[in-house]
């Protein structure tokens, strides 16, 4: 992981696929991608209620060293989304109102980071949507190269430049982009199938039904008393 | 703590007993039965706001794998609350929009589970509150059985079928079945004590006085400089 | 550190100066300052949205002994934050809605617990802000001393009393008072200098070349591919 | 949870079946009654090696308060192991050389506790094992009651007065009193089982083939590359 | 990550290149391949002084299943170290003694699991060295497939299959199979440089010196008072 | 807290005093300076068996930036010891050893660093103890300053350069300099006290009697049953 190196040239999917796993969610996605791609359940969203897709623009950054954010911004393009992690476990606030503003003007749809952001109630106020460890209002330097655009593993899942984040409450998930249209397929099909069985459980039939599992667990010994 | 067994025929406290003890609320509930029942503080409602009692209708699960909960939705009764201890700690999610659907037209009032729980935006919008360890949208195996209905303990609180469950933003609390009516009875009566307390509280005056710890501060050695 | 103590007599800072302050928030202040006083991020609000500044009536207190807080009740003056360190770590509820009531009614804006809180509901309806470790039902006793109006380690930040406590969405941030109106000075003019780097970032200019930094980063080794 | 209760008499399981517990270890014992009443893995000896099975005699203790510890060294008997849980979380150092050469006298064991030990250099000299959540110098004071020998949850086991207690270095195990002696059995036979097992693997021959898994797991779908 | 798939022919590095990685430590070669590969700080000895290296083969297991392991260990050639990372957050003992026989007559070195193992005591006797999350006696199922020889992700580091583990009281570090022999050179470069800085340093000549510090901090601004 | 200021001249207690606390151990002299300046626990021993203490040397340092390290070497006296708090939460490995090396040479008898650590295993062989917060193999960079021999806050205790250090098993304590000579007279008037207790205690006399509790016990209304 050689640091100071800046990829300008990144591909992305396209924005209606990218918008299709938006409106599916984290959950719906992650299933139909073979529950893999999750981010660690420590990424929590700073307000309730945001649901995004968009191209992840990575950042390699060190412990308490923001630095490349001012150059990540520059590299997004409407719709992305800005992922970073430090080379080492950090709470830091590496982001806040001024640099939202400016990715914002950018047309960067939010921020997942394995890290801390502050200014939360200033974000909030901008619909600026951020996943973070932590909120903390600790600020940092500008001393050391990190790397934009490189791989990344971000809080325990591989994020390359351009792949697909999708974030909401439920929390952070990678689709790898040349997987993105096939997952869109698969997490629609879900949401229909789910759609169906939802009007049957709200009726007050049982999953024990829909699903036929009566058979198996009755064969793997389950006895009611 | 033989698994693969499904109790069905539990006794619960009553309604009204229940309801009131909603109303008491946590705290109260905890202090009136002298300090005990309490769930680990790790516990927290996925959404503020919500106060419901009801009667626990216990699942043991094995980590990662939601079966149970199916097996579970069945025994429930109106008024009910599902609480679900893994028999080893995990964060998966184990509950989602689709059982929530199954476990409402079933009357159940929520969810406490030392575990994750997904969906978390379409929980908060069908309003069914959930108590959880954390938030994730790992979704979970159907392969093993657990148990349905038999003695846990929950985030450290020992919890049997059909004792009562109070949960509100302050945390989570047992109360044993056969000990509800008189729970409520002395949560009834601290409230009633509070709220002339309070009144004289918003006056101005002090605790100091009220509950006349000055003597007792100065035995014990206080000294004011 | 000997407990058993009281003392009445504090210094304040200008009242000015601590609104000032609060209107600053939490991450503007803690920059002026030169990043010094901060608590750990692990203290958080119990609801989003507050932003308040007051003078630190300070409180040493035993692991699950609450007795202080009346005592220092007594001590408040209108404008008042309370804040309570525990002399070992301790989750426990040490300040419910009867406290507050009456914390209100001396005037008090707040409380700083590195320990829990309950009646979180009802606080919140009260509008009396709190940040804590943790939300815990457990009550306290009342059995042994600590001490009020001491200088205290909370959350790891040195706070003594009289000294101005500035909490928001962001965390909590300690002023010595002494430093108070020069911190607010040097908070304004940041903040006057932040809003002309916004309304720059705002159009889509970038931090690269209003903080002119593509020089150094190209004398660090940064290289675009 | 009425504090302030000893319970003198309680009743203990055979001392040969004890020590063949101890002899058999945590983690076989664990299996062998069905894979319940382990300790959550936070407690920790103190040092390795240790390996014990004793009477628990129970000490449900307010937070920062060992004045039980004493009132329980006379409740124990020769064989005895004492197990501290605190009323709310606690890492103060309840125990130390002190209170370990007074329960030693008494014939004890070890200790388990739900909480911090201290002075384990002077433990450790003397033999004397604990298993604790963490070690803290951090001292205790003598003021509120608790109960001693009343059943107590600790680390999310049940513990009745008088179950057995094994301990070694995979962590603490608690079987109750009445299925120690056929818990033995099943251990001994396990441990039998797993001598026979223990050979064949050792000559290279697989699990796979001894447990005949190969055509199970080909039915459940693995293929190989 | 389709579960369920087990790729048999992997490729090693060379063994001269891996003993010698073995010899280097982790925080040598952690430095000389730029500082990157290390897993989380979380993943510790379950007992000190062991140093090893090996080719990993990898496992992807659900939580609380360790069946995987058994298919994997048939994967082994001396010289391998078992590298496993559960789907979700665990802590179960997925291995202990058995397994450790069983792995150790196929030569395996060692483990390095992101979850829990047990039978710590037996295993430390073996000689069979184990990185992991925590000990824990809690068992695991067979139920549910997992994959073998895949990438993953585990406790944060990229694993592929034939990669160098490398593991010793610092933690663990993986090197790239294809990277392996030029991380050795540059390793031992490292070594050899560092024993000249060492000689210097034993004598009492300061770092501030040998490296040259003294203008570089001066002119950061360092200033003695 | 301005950063990049190197205070040269500290004073220190007398190596006769340091030396008696350091024989007292942490327990001890927390207890006999009425229970303060305790560190965390989270503070542990890379060994188990040290016991030293000595004069702070205190270093503020960025997270992630072990440069100051360098500069406070130069500050080392015999009998000194290296006490390090970053700026905000970190977990690298400030410390090895060659620096281990450097300090030894200047006569440093230990390091406290609430942060990581890493070659362990050379620094145990070389007898050099440290106590910190992790063991991470993740190195530090030398980019921005911190501040030598300024007062810190470090892992919630307060450490004046010249505090002396006392570290053992059972955790680090600080005791100011002015009071170290008074703290060491207590500390040992409260060893021989307790060896008068220990010789008794030791024979089975309880120490309900030779602290006369059980009028006391009584009073608060403990009942035998």
């Amino acid at each position: 992981m050689k640091s100071g190196c800046v990829v300008r040239d990144i591909r992305r999917a396209e924005a209606g696929v990218i918008d299709g796993l938006a409106a599916a969610g984290v959950s719906t996605v992650h299933e139909a991608q073979g529950r893999s791609g999750l981010l660690a359940s420590a990424i929590r969203p700073i307000y309730a209620g945001a649901r995004i897709a968009g191209s992840a623009v990575t950042i390699s950054a060190p412990p308490g060293d923001n630095w490349m954010l001012h150059v990540a911004i520059e590299q997004l393009q409407p719709g992305d989304i800005l992922v970073l992690q430090p080379t080492s476990p950090c709470d830091d606030g590496y982001f806040g109102d001024l640099l939202a503003t400016s990715a914002l003007a950018r047309g960067c749809r939010g921020l997942v980071i394995n890290a801390g952001v502050r200014d939360v109630r200033d974000l909030t106020a901008m619909g600026f949507p951020v996943w973070s460890k932590t909120i903390c209002a600790q600020g940092t330097v500008k001393a050391t190269l990190g790397s934009v655009n490189i791989p990344i593993i971000c809080a325990g899942a591989s994020v390359d430049p351009g792949d697909v984040i999708v974030a909401d409450d439920d929390g952070v998930c990678v689709v790898k982009r040349v997987d993105a249209a096939s997952v869109l397929v698969a997490a629609q099909a879900r949401e229909k199938n789910e759609e169906a069985k939802r009007a049957r459980l709200a009726t007050g039939e049982l999953g024990l039904d829909i699903y036929r599992m009566r058979e198996t667990l009755a064969a793997k010994g389950l006895r009611y008393e």
